[in-house]
């Protein structure tokens, strides 16, 4: 052998892409937190009773370029057909300037949610237009930054009507005209709330039997109701009206605000979104002023800076459900920020001109279609229609929807006689043929003139989209230039560590990105034939088994679009099966008080009482409290809900007693997964006694955040749970469906997916542990400095561990707040702040991160020690100092600087780039100021002037 | 009908996408230049005379998602079959990383070549890294930032080796075991230049003969000779030695420095840059310190800013040809950048022990398929090798290529006996099992052991990519975020206009760009079968159609790389025709004196005598010195060169007069290109009387620039000229090849047919009319503040416009150079700086550019000017002002600010953003120092850490 083989493994993805400390660092952080190597701190950290039995075992893990090999090969197993099915799913022409500069851009797709203003203008810039572009759409004054489906934002709309409507009426009314997975989602909320759903024709609504009523619009099979009548009669009853309304329909037909809805929700889907098999996608909500503190979901609203320079804010924050907790009547905490922003953009892109023409279009192709159909001797429903018609064909309709398919062509199932055909912006004249072949006709395009079949009366009478922001050039230079400019605003992974306490700011690496958008994931539509979605089944099933491996689960759902979908999803089960074996009475939950605000909250919407339990001084659950609640309570124990490791970032050894107590009082145990990257590998909650969790795959399997969304929240559950798992939308069975799509959004699975083929079991095990490294090293070298709350009994702590801010308040008049807008000046996003304890920091590096990005970040965290200290020694000023100054922008260096700091000390602090400095467009933003003016869409340019005073 | 159709066209790629200017805003330009309507203004502009017959007529223009619907069917139509036929191009393993983040990001591709160097510190950053790898793997001094081919860079390598050789000989040696493209490049740049080419077996080398020798290492065939007893044998007799070297095979090998060799090229190809059809790729190309003034190519070096800061830029651009003119001795001026910088980053990703752990397994991977062939009982050449074999077969030679397209693999035709196999570092086992298959054997990868069969003596005994740059943590996210940060450093076309005369940086949009990543044009070899390319045969018929009615020629060579390369290949075209009608005598080309600096360095190359002809006070051809001329040589006349418009930017009404004249006496006429985008639909160089001419399919047809390359400069030639244009680099005929792929780098090809398509004929033309319709509103806006150089006899210019800046020089000491670098502080790229005048600024906005743009670019220039008055009033000091210390950094602000204007008028003058102000990341970059001083690798770390102080 004439040289000495190398034993470098250069694809190896999890050592040396995904995990960020190399093997020589890991070394240096070893000596540092005095430990041997990595399992000698594992051993140090993770209780000898909960770890894991055997090692994770996936097989050889696979390198990039094979992983891809493979995805594609089984992406080619799904059959792209032309969906023409409808029911809130259209074919649509994402422009290709958005995928490529949003869709496809780490700068937009790793950004965490805008909870920090000041880093994150250019996105919430982004989900203001998207805000104005609802809000002008559906004639109404404010709309939220997005919802997870149509189908969540249709329930969310009924519980929000019974808050606000003056009627106290107990029933609800559904349009029968309803998508049926609308309507099905509605039913799965509604029952266990107490609200008896009425479903049925709109005329034989009866306003003062409900509290408010729904209604589709244009209906499923295509009808046209003007509503403004029965808008009246609701008002008239003090009950609430809402309508679902297809957003490109509104380009042409009059809107819900028009005809007096309170509220409005749908899809924005066919404005620039691919299918996906389903998701994600973004759902709108838009509502009167009157109702707006009521209205569920993030809201961006405009503020101003601490210079008076306007600044875009996440409004009225208060109503959150972190904040509400056991009051929350929603869990609804994430949006679909990545999706909504690309929709906003098609808006911006195309403008109102373009909008109207392409809804146009899609109508004057939809008369062309209907003439062909006629032209034959077929009756076409309705008389009027926008982009969607509904032929009964009697004993032909398995004959038609096979043809069509052949054709290549998927149409609706409509009872047993009917067919459905809804067209969009992207039929071809080609897809319209096809169709007629499939109803036997051979003809051409061209033989039939297009022309308009709206109803006169439900023409839109006012303008949309009149803002300057939606009349721009539509060149693409400038347009690319505007998406470059918004995203230079933001820091995102892409520039920096998200240090963010249990929100797992991992790597979503590029090859991980690459499927979904491939047209074989992205281009199905949810309700295509099965035969045709052979690639997902395959995946689905085999993320599946792997999951349940990881979990020591049964069986996973893939439904829910979030984790706190996912956590009312896994109770929805539980109460099933409670109901199953006749324990139907049992409503009481169990929840320590450390525990996510969604917990409460979605134990809440499952109509469960909330039974907090208390903590002991270490962050653990008093184990004697929780006993003592669960035997008082033991006739109505339903569940218990607890987060391991816990959300103090403590792996409390008590975790199986917990479950033990509950099962023997005949509770089921709910394990929240959103501290999972703690465990793959080393511990599963199965094997600890829980019964059901969630897994946040946009936290621990790499889906990244989106800006504030997309999420997955799939639930894994032990075997006797398996009937009850949430039910297919348009069939029976389990708990109701809690998603408008079977599978959430599953084209978004491929990016999980592709992580645990390339990292293997000993990959995952390896980032589990990694993380826990740098977790520990970070608490270590901030020792002193800091204090770091909640370790466990060998003084190590889990994954995250939360820095202690507290005594500078008194000792400096130093705030969290203050620490976290420093860190920006530094080059980071902050922490997460006050949260799991008011007045705390919690860190959670991930696994991903160097040493030399950490190193970065303690630097800066013990520089600002520095200027704490200097303030408490008197040294510096306590209202005139970096801390409140922070976050420094280039305006304060350029503007004259009359600080007792030098311009050198308040913009480069430790740890902050020099040339690659990042510069936050805003000063500290002020948040009463923008609840107590709220401005929800984009301001007039008058206002931009006046800001640029 | 219920309401009135719009007309607006949605999916108007031409009007609302690809032009910037809205029709609303071009009613405004058309007010401000006193002209009713755009062809108003087109016929003041263009003359008559000269306007084309008939409108271009290509059918309907397609919307972007038709054009990528047609793109994939005829993308379907190549067949992607695993190619191991070698010959310099190899399978490869792209990092999804740098896919997604340099070669499908705006802010690497739609940058320009870094000759400004303040908002070019990022690609210089990594170019930079390229040359050190180059360097290192080399073992020689220095290397330049990448030539267009490796065979362009054999050649390149002779003629340098003919500068710099002591002795006087005019023989050239080859090794025949060069690759077969590489000698027939060189045969066609030996012959013109009068070099006698020499092929033979190494042995047979006598040194004494030959200025130069150059060997190929590994050889075609897979031979390796350990060359450094060629190298001293060389050296005694005065000649140069040179090695053609497998960058990967350098991994393992003795590199070539360490054996003698004065120049070593190669391509870079098989790190990370997809096979293509044929490119484009990095060519590179080192030497020793001794020779570096005389290496062809762009070269990055180290230099200091005006506070003494490190900084970088190309040194020695005094070498380059547009300063040499007649001088010169090669016409290379594009680089492959955005393909040199992967390749950096592909090093930079992978380190040397990845690089070494990839050579390995490559070479293991050989020797088991020689075992197994070997064990079927085939005599397997050489017997050591790095990654190729070659199989003598006898008569199965068919047999056993046929078998292999079967199992899906391309093998090489050597000879009528032999079969190559190479394989690469994407051969998986399957693969190696196909091969054995073909051969017969029915075996398992697993059966075969892997070893080693290297030459002891030819192992690599030295390190290499020692810098702290090839030792970062090969974390992604580390390496997502230098990416990013080199980006940030850089201004590009995805941040603001590049109105950059002569270079049309037009859009180039995501659509176009899309397919190059598809793996139906990515992933074919360049010899593959020519029934596996159907799809880009079609593509390139279509488009030779195309861009034949567009330039009136008959017909298309899509070979030359760049547009010198065209100009070159053109001329040889010419030649060879001359030389076919007995007219080989003809060794004059006339050429006005404002023509580009590679016309007369392309003149040079074929052997021409360039004959300068005069031009009149208003930049146009001098018609009574150009017969005078013609006259005088008409029996040696062979061709003249012009370029249409002038360089001057006028549409000069003589160039039917000298092509007439120049055909009289019997020369042709080449018409260079670089001007087409004032042309398109307008003019035809065809009917004007040019014989030749090549298009910058990389200026008027949307190839982004890439940071200086990849370019194309495809001929258009009249119908006579058909049989004499380049052949096929592995077939006789024609003028000899003058690129190593056929198609030159015909990956790129989608991106000028998307857009064509997309545009169709009266997009095309229309945005011609507003290219010059933008570059006449800037003419018109600049007025009074500047002179307006060179307009036609109504007063207008055609695409561009030249500003005279001299003047100022004596009024007020500012210099071309002062307003170039004041205009980044605007957040501008420069005009092109001192041509075709010296001391003038260049502009041309392209068709691009909304209105918008183009007023903020003419506030900037009105308010330099107003700084420049400053100055010769006597308000401003002549030395101390805002003009002379531009560009401003963030430093600058942070600093002691002792300057006599304020941080506001320095850092934000008019045209410059506020929130998105760009920031170079060095001051003023110090020319003269960096060529004194040249360090062209990266520097230590410890200059780093001098240069941060």
């Amino acid at each position: 052998m004439p040289f000495t083989p190398t034993d470098y493994l250069p694809y190896d993805f999890a050592n040396r892409r995904h995990i960020g400390p190399s093997p020589k660092e890991m070394a240096q952080m070893f000596k540092v937190l005095g430990v041997s190597d990595l399992e000698a701190l594992i051993a140090d950290t993770v209780p000898a009773g909960i770890r894991q039995d055997e090692d994770l075992a996936f097989g050889k893990p696979m390198s990039e370029r094979e992983m891809l090999f493979h995805l594609r090969e089984v992406a080619s197993k799904n059959k792209v057909l032309t969906s023409l099915i409808g029911m809130g799913y259209h074919g649509t022409v994402t422009p290709p300037a958005i995928q490529r500069n949003i869709f496809e851009n780490p700068a937009w797709y790793t950004a965490y949610t805008p909870y920090q203003p000041e880093i994150s203008q250019g996105r919430l810039e982004a989900l203001l237009n998207y805000q104005t572009m609802v809000s002008d759409l559906t004639g109404l004054d404010i709309a939220n930054a997005s919802l997870l489906d149509e189908a969540t934002a249709c329930a969310e709309a009924m519980t929000m009507a019974q808050r606000v409507a003056g009627s106290k009426a107990k029933a609800f009314f559904v349009d029968e005209n309803c998508h049926p997975q609308n309507i099905a989602v509605m039913k799965t909320r509604a029952e266990p709330l107490g609200i008896e759903l009425i479903v049925g024709a709109p005329d034989t609504l009866d306003p003062g039997r409900v509290f408010g009523a729904i209604f589709q619009y244009p209906g499923t099979l295509g009808h046209l109701r003007d509503l403004s009548a029965d808008m009246a009669a609701l008002h008239e009853a003090g009950a609430i009206g809402i309508v679902a309304a297809d957003i490109m329909a509104l380009c042409l037909l009059k809107e819900p605000g028009a005809m007096g809805a309170d509220i409005a929700v749908g899809s924005t889907q066919r404005f620039g979104i691919p299918l996906g098999y389903g998701g994600p996608h973004a759902a709108y909500m838009a509502t009167k002023d009157a109702y707006k503190r009521s209205m569920p979901g993030r809201i961006v609203g405009v503020s101003i800076d601490s210079h008076g320079n306007r600044a875009y804010r996440l409004s009225l924050q208060t109503r959150e459900q972190h904040i509400r907790r056991e009051k929350a009547t929603s869990n609804v905490c994430t949006a679909q920020a990545l999706l909504a922003v690309m929709a906003g953009f098609y808006a911006v892109f195309h403008g109102p001109d373009g909008l109207r023409a392409i809804a146009q279009r899609i109508h004057r192709k939809t008369v062309r279609l209907a003439r062909g159909l006629e032209a034959a001797g077929f009756k076409v429903e309705p008389a009027t229609f926008f982009d969607t018609l509904t032929v009964d064909v009697g004993l032909l309709q398995e004959g038609v929807l096979r043809a069509a398919v052949k054709e290549g062509v998927n149409l609706r199932r409509v009872g047993e006689t009917r067919v459905g055909i809804t067209l969009d912006e992207a039929t071809r004249p080609a897809t319209i043929e096809a169709v007629w072949r499939a109803f036997g006709l051979l003809r051409k395009d061209e033989d039939f003139a297009p022309d308009y079949r709206l109803p006169e009366a439900l023409l839109r009478e006012t303008a949309y989209l009149q803002h300057d922001i939606f009349h721009m050039n539509r060149a693409e230079t400038e347009m690319m230039r505007y998406m470059r400019r918004l995203a230079d605003r933001d820091l995102a992974l892409d520039r920096a560590m998200i240090p963010l306490g249990s929100c797992t700011m991992k790597l979503n690496s590029a090859a991980e990105m690459m499927p979904v958008s491939w047209p074989e994931f992205a281009g199905l539509h949810p309700f295509a034939p099965a035969d045709q979605a052979q690639g997902y089944t395959q995946m689905i099933d085999d993320l599946s088994d792997k999951l349940c491996q990881v979990t020591g689960y049964d069986a996973f759902s893939m439904q829910p679009n979030s984790g706190a979908q996912g956590e009312y999803a896994g109770l929805l089960t539980i109460a099933a099966w409670q109901k199953a074996r006749g324990q139907g009475q049992r409503n009481v939950c169990l929840i320590p008080v450390n525990a996510h605000g969604t917990n409460p909250a979605s134990a809440q919407m499952v109509g469960w009482k909330v039974v907090p339990v208390k903590c002991d001084e270490k962050g653990s659950i008093d184990l004697v409290d929780f006993r003592a609640k669960a035997e008082k309570h033991a006739e109505a124990l339903a569940a218990c809900m607890i987060t391991y490791p816990s959300t103090h970032g403590v792996f409390e050894e008590t975790v199986r007693g917990v479950c033990a107590i509950t099962h023997e009082h005949g509770g089921q145990v709910y394990i929240d997964g959103a501290n999972m990257n703690a465990m793959v590998g080393l511990s599963r909650p199965g094997d600890l006694g829980g019964d059901v969790s969630h897994l946040n795959l946009h936290k621990t399997f790499c889906i990244p955040h989106g800006g504030g969304g997309p999420g997955m929240g799939p639930i894994g559950v032990k075997e006797h749970l398996i009937p009850h798992l949430p039910a297919h939308p348009l069939e029976q069975g389990g708990a109701g469906p809690v998603s408008a799509a079977p599978y959430g959004s599953p084209s978004l699975l491929p990016i999980s997916w592709g992580y645990i083929l390339m990292m293997g079991g000993p990959g995952l095990t390896q980032a589990t542990r990694v993380a826990i490294l740098n977790a520990n090293y970070i608490a270590k070298r901030l020792e002193g400095a800091y204090t770091v709350l909640y370790t466990g009994p060998t003084g190590r702590v889990a994954h995250e561990c939360i820095l202690d801010i507290r005594p500078f308040e008194k000792s400096a008049g130093v705030t969290v707040e203050d620490v976290a807008k420093r860190l920006i000046d530094c080059g980071f996003h902050a922490p997460t702040m006050s949260w799991p304890v008011a007045g705390t920091l919690m860190v959670e590096p991930t696994e991903s991160e160097t040493k030399a990005e950490l190193d970065r970040f303690c630097d800066a965290m013990l520089a600002i020690r520095e200027e704490i200290r200097a303030v408490e020694e008197g040294r510096a000023d306590r209202d005139n100092n970096p801390l409140k100054h922070a976050p420094h922008t280039m305006e304060d260096l350029v503007r004259d600087w009359d600080r007792p700091y030098s311009r050198e000390q308040g913009c480069f602090p430790p740890g902050a780039f020099r040339v690659d400095k990042y510069w936050p467009p805003v000063n500290r933003v002020d948040n009463v100021w923008g609840d107590r003016n709220l401005v929800c869409t984009c301001p007039p340019m008058s206002a931009y002037a006046e800001a640029a005073e």
